[in-house]
């Protein structure tokens, strides 16, 4: 347990409503783990607690990237010329390959640690590879990094490449429950089961998941509904399910009793986004690749005023960056185009709306956790946004607005997770 | 004139058909004004140039801005919650009519100022406000910067706040005289004539504007097509013309005798697109804009297709950066938006295009403006892309792709504008 402690400065956070909290110059109390709440002035009872002044600056909850590929970080921001299904094989699955190799995933991952640790996302839900021993590398490195993250080994044992695919269904299944044992070691670094999506699980490899998932008690993540060429082809070889979310149900991985993240959710029909609702499944909106891999807009607007859980995920490296305020602001300019190009009736999204995605609306998925109120885990980044040049006096409001477009990882002061200062 | 140097570096720029043309570990000449070509070894004749080794650096020709409004500067990255016409009336008029006052205008020009000088850019086509003093303030910081401009001076009599309106057409076009002739002495700032567009502009000013475009042979630039509601209010108040051009066309205020740069042209019909064509206007092409104000999609890679001359415009404060960087990736981005939710049968924007308008297809506008080869002015930005962390050995085309992607200003080594260093 770290030292329990106080920081000054200017609070905003996202209420359950979405609006803003707005504390200007007030004081947040940390036990070390947790918030005891938001003070004008310091209460008795934490007088005695170390006081750290950030005055003037914003301090605001540390971001959720519910969606990335820690393996395709090495070529983020090339290979955006072919569409989803072609990219895989193109880019993706070649890069991937390469983590069978230690030594390369050592290097390659503490790159990826690094960058991740030093920007605005203090929690992730993170795909690494098919392989075992660099998946534990992975997941080392973001356990010393301070960070708090889902890690998960990728399953996949058909239509892919001779070069990456898993041996057998067996060995799939008998790697896997070795490496959610060896994970039990770790305290911030979580085993999710990770199915890549359902074209490269066989039925065999999803329900032997499926066990594993029960048995241990874990959260699971992977893709749906992504890219029109991707929908087509599940719809070929799944033949007994009437959508692409039946194929994940069948096998009891598709939320209910479990947290489950489904990434991208761009093309659910009516019937799947109902389903989207009541197995409470968190949707990662990552509206940067789904234009990178043409695969479109996803009808986040309606998610949000339905109640789905939505988060937003960088979705390196079919995104380019791991800078989530990157994901922010596209979220709401993809929204607009949304309106303009396929349904006025729409609302489009707001800075409101991105900032709680951003925050209380990932930090879900990690339990009491994107928000600075009583209560929540301690996680929160400090902003120098005056490094933004304006002769304006913007409001609470702007200064989060203008951080979203035009901020980058420059600007932070200090970053904390669960009570820990981490930057 | 400068005196004459040599540069080294990896030398990158695109030739006429958009292809890259690669001069790695390369001798860029200059005489101190223009190129002398590119080389791989220093030719005897210029063995006595001083030499600035950049060696391993990105050496690439200066962006151009066709379009952006210096006075909206100091809210840009605010504001994104109304769409164009009811943007105009609650934020760009509010704040451009504060450049009446010489110190306020004095106080922001330069911040915007500064900010465009340590960019990627090194030239741009400017809106300023209404006000005559307040625009010579701005070319006079331009001019001081090393930048090379062009500026106008806003002409509005109609359809506007009676606070933010020129007081008749004599006075304004009075003004707009005097102004151009001030506007001689500068040697790197040009005066442009700047109607806003068709609805804050009567027939008798568009007239008056068009006889001082002749007499003083000057370029043009204005709006066209951006927003279905504007549009429509053309179509509404402007009854003898068949479309939006129409309304340009009238007063020869649409190239074909003149340099004329249109922004936006998202939603130009059929024979609007001819139009463009056949009179050699200049599209700058604002993607950031057009999402942030819901305005949709110009279908660019037709436009470039057809010979159409087509630059990017970060169209700061539609737009939120001034980075042209961020115009570039999103300009293949809605590229490919526009195919999924549009028309599949237009292709999508590559990193190339992007860098093409990015650099020559804007440069254009300027004169021998936006390459490396001989001849053309020496505008260039040397840049240290190493500092975008990867494993991989990038082909120079994944240099130029990642740097799109992944580049900000932090990357600029040195800047040349005219054979100047500026940075």
């Amino acid at each position: 347990m770290n030292k329990p402690f106080i920081i000054r400065g200017d609070i905003i956070f996202s209420n359950q409503d979405k609006s803003l909290n707005v504390n200007k110059n007030s004081y947040l109390v940390s036990d070390g783990y947790k918030s005891l709440g938001i003070f004008k002035r310091i209460p008795k009872k934490y007088k005695d607690y170390e006081l750290i002044d950030y005055k003037g600056k914003l301090i605001i909850p540390g971001f959720s990237d519910l969606h990335v590929h820690a393996p395709q970080y090495q070529y983020r921001g090339t290979g955006m010329d072919v569409e989803l299904m072609e990219w895989l094989e193109k880019y993706a699955f070649k890069e991937e390959r390469k983590y069978g190799n230690n030594t390369y995933a050592k290097k390659a991952y503490k790159m990826f640690v690094d960058e991740l640790k030093n920007g605005y996302t203090t929690r992730a839900s993170i795909f690494a590879t098919i392989h075992r021993e660099g998946t534990r590398i992975l997941m080392k490195l973001l356990e010393k990094s301070g960070l708090s993250t889902y890690v998960g080994l990728v399953e996949m044992d058909r239509n892919s490449p001779d070069y990456y695919r898993q041996a057998s269904v067996e060995e799939a299944l008998k790697d896997t429950e070795q490496w959610i044992v060896e994970s039990q070691l770790f305290d911030n670094t979580y085993p999710i089961i990770t199915p890549r999506f359902l074209p490269t699980c066989s039925d065999e490899l999803m329900a032997g998941l499926s066990e594993l998932r029960k048995k241990y008690n874990l959260k699971s993540q992977s893709h749906l509904d992504e890219n029109p060429l991707e929908i087509q082809f599940v719809m070929e070889i799944e033949k007994d399910v009437d959508h692409y979310s039946g194929g994940y149900i069948k096998f009891d991985m598709f939320g209910l009793d479990h947290d489950c993240i489904m990434a991208h959710c761009v093309h659910n029909n009516e019937e799947e986004i109902k389903l989207l609702k009541d197995r409470g499944i968190f949707v990662a909106h990552c509206p940067e690749s789904n234009m990178n891999v043409t695969s479109g807009i996803a009808p986040i607007s309606k998610y949000l005023d339905m109640g789905i859980r939505v988060g937003l995920g960088s979705d390196v490296g079919g995104g380019s960056s791991l800078s989530l305020l990157r994901a922010a602001r596209q979220s709401i300019q993809v929204s607009k185009l949304y309106r303009r190009c396929i349904d006025m009736n729409l609302r489009s999204l707001d800075s409101k709306d991105a900032f709680y995605m951003l925050t209380r609306g990932g930090g879900e998925f990690f339990g009491h956790v994107g928000s600075l109120e009583k209560g929540y885990e301690f996680d929160c980044v400090v902003v120098d946004d005056s490094k933004i040049k304006t002769l304006l006096n913007d409001s609470p409001e702007e200064r989060i607005e203008r951080l979203l477009y035009l901020g980058d990882e420059s600007l932070i002061v200090a970053k904390y997770c669960k009570g820990k200062k981490i930057i």
